[in-house]
């Protein structure tokens, strides 16, 4: 796909001036806050803006799909089959610390992203000291006329989607972000539900209603959001199919089932008009794939990000001197790397393909054991259920294996399941412990691993195409991201 | 250092014919080993080109090295204190994987660098059959009469530094590498000591006067090396306080020792002449302290690293028309991250800061007190020299921790120290038990962690500065570096 239009694309990313005026952007980034602001681009303005957040998502997120596809598709050639995104002609690499932590959280890290402003984990578009609100892109660029999408596979109201049209000093309080994306009137909402329906105070309004009083149309079947078009005003198209609020993993995704892509598609759809439009897209089960630490259902939901990229590259292909897509992430999570000490220089890719569902699928299935209360509980009681979830024969593990496994049977059958002391925290977090430790052994055996059930202050990349795209270059702060795209699309303004 | 010259490095990135070709060359790489060859550059052919290769050094390694040093000159900011390199302009990313696995070793990634080639782990130069040979970069630029010299802080027959001169079907026939270096014809070698001193037969040659009979000059006292010059025709600097064949790892460096910076710039002396030179140089012990999974001392030698980059840049601004300065890694290792389990989202590198010396000098310290065949062996009798160290109390340590610790000291005393079971691979690798696991208490506590004692598959970054920098943006495969290089310097040839 990408090939076919080489040339066009080319013609839309070099135009002379911004060239010169983009590797400017991309001297030397001192460390010094005011330099991030310093961004000139004189090039042209593109109409339609792609920013797509892979939550969670490094080099060992995007590495590990590519690879797993490799694997599959052309076995033992060692050859790892690109995500479409990676292939961009620009890539750039973000330091991602916040003003709490070198390891931030993502409501800190989507303000930068989308404000171009330092703040505490777990605050939204508001200063340190939780007064001063700060205001997103997507106010200034609806401001322009651009029509405005957000777009998530987790809670529409959680904190990546919430930094592109809230500002509260809780993440947490996601019943007052459902209130302010009623007031943003911006135009499409697709994906996860909202957190909070009703309010703290049984007084509350339901959200619903207050989203409907402000003119939104709520589509939550899948019939009324295939029904959605042009001229249907402002949207909430809410996942018929979620699973406590988000979208199901992607490899729990039953075929007739919405994807992400499908949610960018009908945004596109809903959005597109003369003046242009701006949408933000977000990876988000991909950080709740890597918490858990859940290799392959990160794998899945990455790819499933990239189908969700390619619905933008398609529209970049029809209007490539007018759009722009930026892929990046907030964070790393999990600490994910290719590699583990006792597979050395091996990797076993094709271990994950027998993989079926997700550690939360795995989950419900162990939890109902559990419920029956067996008098005698034995692991060999769940074997045939293990085979069928992660291809793995109890019978034939290693001793090492079958002894971490027995211990987390134990552990998971016991009164109390959360971690009791260190070593426990280190093998289960606050995961199940029966299916956190069979997605390490699965991992393990592919050669794959986590040193972490929270985010990590690993760098993450940024991959563009399109108008304006050269700006993207270089290692940087992820602030610059909010000044770059504030340059290119000439809707900065005093912060 | 860099800002005064911004601009000047500006005029020197700038040739607006080349940033067309550099995005051309910049477009999607399809995976396609073929592709690799459609490097085209039309701009300006720099006179002197560097090639530093951070042996092992990905992102983490990067990131850690400069939250590090934030941490230490601005304690509490939460603001990485960048490296000279990470400010480059221009940023690219590379996917390493060789032909014998997803995760390569030094030797066939070196290969593939130097010659643009993919082959099995452990060949330099010489494809999968082990029959055809490659030619490096060197080679040709010799033959365009740029002076060539290789530095390096390990030996100067290991495999990075021999993929700049020999041709070997394995990296392990440091002998006949040795050969080879005589053979050469080039410049200036400088660093880590020969790995073979004597060849595998008695009666073979010893390769000091193998060295010497091919008209080189061994300097092998700091009196020696610091009197080569640019007369001093074809020379081989042996670090005289080498250990073990390497230079010592910069955490425990003595003042007086020459630093990896110090080989820079006396390269730099001996090769500068009107038709310019090529100047590989890799940080091979940042590889060795992953390896050991010694976060501190990895941190010290990316500095160091850093340092000798900083040389090639005070010669950059002095000649910004005519150098390209590539700073980039040949592989991940040990699987780095920046978080771990029982720390979260909080990073203590404050706690690094004690530490005094590398994980190699702790290991005689130990040796020489399980020598004394104590007859009541305790922990306790080296609590002094832990704290000396690492600044770690052993009294004050978590149950956790000290229940890891003394599994350690009692399988280090025991009489096979080498792992029994998966386990103990786990806990120590192949290494010292105590040594490392005091490594891992450090890390830990830090907010660090390792994954592997081996290499990983995560992609490496690329920064590059001067005179055709432009072409190393964007993501592609580690075997484009020779063929980019190659089209700069118009010294490609049939392979």
């Amino acid at each position: 796909m990408f090939k076919r239009n080489h040339s066009k694309g080319i013609a839309s990313i070099v135009v002379i001036g911004t060239v010169l005026i983009s590797l400017l952007a991309a001297q030397p980034n001192l460390g010094i806050a005011k330099s991030a602001k310093e961004e000139v681009y004189q090039g042209k303005t593109p109409k339609y803006v792609f920013m797509f957040i892979g939550d969670g998502m490094s080099y060992a997120q995007v590495s590990s799909a590519e690879m797993y596809l490799g694997e599959k598709s052309m076995p033992g050639k060692l050859t790892p089959e690109q995500l479409s995104f990676t292939k961009y002609p620009v890539h750039g690499a973000l330091m991602t610390q916040d003003s709490s932590s070198f390891i931030p959280d993502s409501a800190s890290t989507a303000t930068s992203l989308a404000s171009g402003q330092k703040t505490l984990s777990g605050v939204i578009n508001m200063d340190e000291t939780k007064t001063k609100a700060y205001t997103p892109i997507t106010e200034d660029l609806k401001a322009k006329g651009y029509r405005i999408g957000i777009v998530t596979s987790v809670p529409i109201t959680h904190a990546t989607p919430a930094a592109y049209y809230a500002k509260v000093a809780n993440r947490n309080d996601a019943y007052e972000i459902g209130k302010q994306l009623a007031a943003s009137g911006f135009d499409y909402f697709g994906g996860g539900d909202f957190d909070q329906k009703i309010g703290p105070k049984g007084t509350d309004q339901p959200i619903y209603e207050i989203v409907e009083q402000a003119g939104y149309t709520i589509a939550n079947t899948k019939e009324e959001i295939q029904a959605i078009n042009n001229r249907s005003g402002k949207v909430v198209a809410i996942d018929p199919d979620n699973y406590e609020t988000a979208l199901d993993y992607e490899i729990d995704r039953e075929a007739e089932e919405l994807s992400l892509a499908d949610y960018v598609k009908k945004g596109i759809e809903v959005l597109d008009n003369k003046k242009g439009f701006f949408m933000m897209v977000e990876g988000g089960k991909i950080d709740w794939a890597n918490h858990a630490n859940d290799a392959t259902a990160s794998i899945y939901d990455t790819i499933a990000f990239d189908d969700s990229v390619k619905v933008a590259f398609d529209f970049y292909n029809a209007h490539p001197k007018d759009t722009l897509i930026l892929v990046t992430a907030d964070h790393e999570c999990g600490g994910m790397t290719i590699g583990y000490s006792l597979t050395g220089y091996s990797t076993h890719f094709e271990k994950l393909q027998p993989v079926t569902m997700s550690y939360q699928e795995f989950d419900k299935i162990s939890k109902l054991y559990k419920e029956t209360n067996p008098a005698n509980p034995k692991l060999e009681d769940l074997s045939d259920k293990i085979k069928a979830a992660y291809g793995l024969d109890t019978a034939t593990l290693t001793s090492y294996e079958s002894s971490l496994l027995s211990n987390a049977f134990a552990k998971f059958m016991s009164t109390d399941a959360k971690p009791s002391n260190d070593q426990e925290s280190v093998l289960y977090g606050t995961y199940n412990p029966l299916s956190v430790t069979l997605s390490h052994i699965i991992n393990n055996k592919a050669g794959l691993s986590f040193s972490s059930y929270s985010h990590t202050g690993v760098p993450v990349p940024v991959y563009a195409v399109g108008t304006g795209s050269e700006m993207f270059g270089g290692y940087y702060d992820n602030t610059k991201i909010y000044y770059k795209l504030s340059s290119i699309t000439k809707s900065a303004r005093a912060k």
